[in-house]
């Protein structure tokens, strides 16, 4: 069993304070400029059980999640939002751009909480199946990100963790990212947003040419 | 990785209407005046977190769960529960009997919405890891079992199924104890209450006597 490359899945990751949305915004203006059907979505989350899962893992009334507890609830989510709203949107052409897919699950419970990597890509294999075309890593330095971060406001759990866990998520996207060249793409995002999202959209405007 | 059975660990099994409520009182009352400290827990659930993924499941609200994320709502909330409630019960000397455990994915998740069975057993393996030293299974007819729970009223998403769905969870049930004699004992559960609570706790006091 192989992951199926879906070339019209785009998956947009990165720590806190990235600049994912701001990226994702230009990325869905682009495509739908082109004429192309769009679905702009997120993960955990997505559908509406998806996005219950989603305030699950982030509500900080009940106890934490234990790290095996929070990989099945993220493998949950997003065993849903595969079946309900990606593969029927690729089925029918559309261009799908995810807010973290798959890949987060690598850096956030296998490097940054130390989840078995084995465990993590069984569970692709058996409840996603498919893996993007292109994913755009907005890789920051991570005190950039959290004073970004903080400056946005609102701090839920994960946001709560301590600088050396984001630590660990970086450097768990980036050697991911240089496992797998041919489907990811580095983006400084340091800089200014305006160039951020101009390489993103180089990026993109690559990718749409080779799903032509 | 094999599982550790755990003898003072005791689950109830068995279909709607089985009566696993009544014989679960009897058994905790027995363990109780014998001096033991008894933990009465329940699947899935059993701790605030995992009590909210049992409402996601239940909840008809929003759209219905694929089968895949079914599993892995159950197992996040068993890996919840395992870790948070039976472990530490177990580790200080107490008895812990939970209406439904592990083999309740095998029966609802495998034998009747057909989940990969080789799935489920690397999921108990990976974020289980025990097994109870008694199970008791209550099996009783599916017609009998459903007027019995629609007599209770309050008829839940799982209780809606058709009957031809409760007779798989019934036949992945009787094969799974067929298949595991040394720890299940089946109990025919069509009997009078207390005719079957009796019987429960006969297999309890030959459990306790070989836990001691």
């Amino acid at each position: 069993m192989s992951l199926r490359a879906c070339p019209r899945l785009v998956s947009l990751e990165g720590g806190e304070g990235a600049g994912k949305s701001t990226v994702l915004d230009a990325l869905v203006a682009h495509l739908r400029a082109s004429g192309a059907e769009v679905v702009a979505t997120r993960e955990p989350g997505g559908t509406p059980l998806a996005e219950q899962i989603r305030e699950l893992l982030l509500d900080p009334r009940h106890e934490p999640p234990a790290p095996e507890t929070e990989l099945l609830l993220v493998f949950a989510a997003r065993a849903q939002h595969v079946r309900e709203v990606v593969l029927p949107a690729l089925q029918r052409g559309a261009w799908v751009v995810s807010d973290r897919f798959t890949d987060a699950s690598y850096a956030y419970q296998g490097a940054a909480r130390g989840g078995d990597i084995d465990f993590i890509a069984e569970l692709e294999r058996r409840v996603v199946g498919i893996e993007p075309g292109l994913t755009l890593l907005l890789d920051v330095p991570v005190t950039v990100g959290l004073e970004r971060a903080r400056r946005r406001g609102g701090a839920d759990r994960i946001e709560s963790e301590q600088e050396v866990f984001f630590e660990r998520v970086r450097a768990g996207y980036r050697a991911r990212a240089a496992a797998i060249p041919e489907r990811f793409r580095v983006v400084d995002a340091s800089r200014p947003p305006a160039e951020v999202a101009a390489e993103a959209l180089r990026h993109l405007q690559r990718q749409i040419e080779a799903a032509a």
